[in-house]
């Protein structure tokens, strides 16, 4: 597979992106297209020694952080992101994966790919790490207001990326809510638990927010805001844990020698919850594979979103979304019908 | 002032209330009425030594975790909670603290006391650790559809309610949203930012998941679906956090030998971040001031939520409240003839 990855627009840098290409094309037979700044880009594939084994495109723009997303797409056409999904829709490559704003890779995907057919609402999905395997929880942000039918197709999408990730058969499907009864919840949730009953989704029901860590489900399905809040908050909480142990510890020298003792522990923990090992966000929902990472990746992060780009492309990802939109349109139909809470948008 | 206690409903039973009720009666004047079963209050309260220190209120019945909310203050007249409340209608308690089914207590709260004057929905508020001081969050869990009005109730009572227990003059009031720009976030929080920004509130814009824990805000309102989740989600990745580290603390011995050294700085974390510490949920905007425990609260946790209702109580948040209802009157007036948007129910 080849894979477009946009070298600009990271916290960390274009060098710290080629750095990434470099470990992927070392760890796996991916071929990589960096799009980027000629000054920036070429060096560091010099330095990386990778010049011969990657493509370069070379931009002259790039989009920032502070962009708004529709004028980024429709006015830096020479920008990293645009050009990557050009690529992508010319089938000069069959990924993309981009560091940079997440709201301008979604225009640009949008744009140049276009939804997948039946897809109402293409998303953001996540991996967040268990006390078990790994967890996706989808919309993370791409829509923050949601009906029924678009919960139940990010279920769907999501349950095809985990299938195809993680090799699960049948993956385990919860609606996040306020309590595990499936009368519990808002209108929008309440409405959509009816949906996932009556689906071909391995439904285990309402999932509390508590339950997101233990490992007992493997699809957690929310609207885009609520998905985002959730994200944001558990980074945040994992640091600031982090944060106060680490103060903790430093207070006496009894502690910072028990800290110097159980350092290996603590990595190893760090290793198990670092977003860098999961690589990125996938799109889900376009004629087309993305995936976006943080924008302060690092290069093993981005090595890893450049495998799971490869692998999601490989696989066919859309033809699986594709097989079980399908399988599901009966029930989609018939839902149709029924109402819909006011409380969706 | 006088508080009741529902001695029954929580996880850990009567006995462990009784200690909570005789911690909070040696360490301030508070004056204490258990409610609950005479066979299992009353020698309890012999063993602590507190039957000359407190009063006792005899109940047959008890609300399950399991009872339907209106179920539970509609048939079970005699259960602690509801004769709790009953007490506090009657004026012969100042405060009821309830570690039970949180909502029959919000039933009760509903049925027994009702709504403050100008107060269209009353809710939870609860407070989260982070590397500063303590924020409050509100709601987190009463009312799960939301328009922009009950949102700005949340950011007056939440400010009264911070003010009181943290001495804040003028508390940061921020809107939980995806973004930090005014124009981010669901319909919802986009319609509610301009009726914060024209009101007499300490208000600082939108916050995102990742500030919770920042400190630099003192108050964050969302409605109550996202409070929740947000809620257990805390509590769950903080407990995943924990028991992830000492699985991987327990893999050697010198991660255990160091662990051993450094317990003195883990038990001060744990108490830093353990919700014992913070003594319950306020129940905000009824006629009368409650406090709900978490189920599995602890004795320390009980004694805290009874000086918490204490400190309301003495303090007339709802008086406080009140006023700031009534100087913000006009902003409301003025949003009510505007546009609320499609996906607040």
């Amino acid at each position: 597979m080849r894979i477009a990855l946009d070298a600009m627009g990271s916290d960390r840098g274009p060098a710290e992106m080629v750095a990434g290409a470099a470990l992927a094309v070392r760890a796996a037979e991916v071929h990589i297209t960096l799009v980027g700044s000629k000054e920036q880009v070429l060096p560091a594939l010099e330095k990386e020694g990778i010049s011969h084994l990657v493509d370069f495109v070379p931009t002259s723009q790039v989009v920032t952080m502070s962009d708004s997303p529709i004028d980024a797409v429709r006015k830096k056409k020479d920008s990293s992101v645009v050009v990557a999904f050009e690529l992508l829709k010319k089938g000069v490559v069959d990924a993309v994966v981009s560091p940079g704003n997440s709201g301008a890779v979604m225009a640009a995907a949008i744009k140049y790919l276009g939804r997948l057919k039946d897809i109402s609402r293409p998303g953001i999905a996540s991996v967040f790490p268990t006390l078990k395997g790994p967890v996706v929880v989808m919309d993370v942000g791409a829509n923050v207001d949601c009906r029924p039918k678009h919960l139940f197709q990010f279920g769907i999408m999501a349950s095809a990326f985990s299938r195809i990730m993680f090799g699960i058969e049948k993956p385990r499907v919860g609606l996040l809510s306020i309590g595990e009864e499936g009368g519990k919840g808002n209108a929008l949730v309440k409405s959509s638990h009816a949906l996932f009953q009556s689906s071909g989704l391995n439904y285990i029901g309402n999932v509390e927010g508590r339950d997101t860590f233990l490992g007992d489900v493997d699809v957690i399905v929310c609207d885009g805001f609520v998905g985002n809040v959730c994200l944001k908050l558990s980074e945040g909480l994992a640091e600031a844990i982090l944060s106060m142990l680490k103060e903790e510890i430093g207070k006496t020298l009894k502690a910072r020698m028990g800290y110097f003792l159980a350092r290996q522990a603590f990595s190893n923990f760090k290793k198990r919850v670092d977003y860098a090992e999961y690589g990125g966000a996938p799109l889900l929902g376009f004629n087309g594979t993305g995936v976006i990472c943080h924008g302060r990746s690092n290069m093993l992060a981005i090595k890893n979103a450049l495998l799971v780009a490869d692998e999601l492309a490989r696989n066919q990802v859309n033809a699986h979304i594709l097989t079980m939109l399908e399988n599901n349109m009966p029930v989609l139909a018939d839902f149709e019908e029924s109402d819909v809470p006011a409380g969706a948008a």
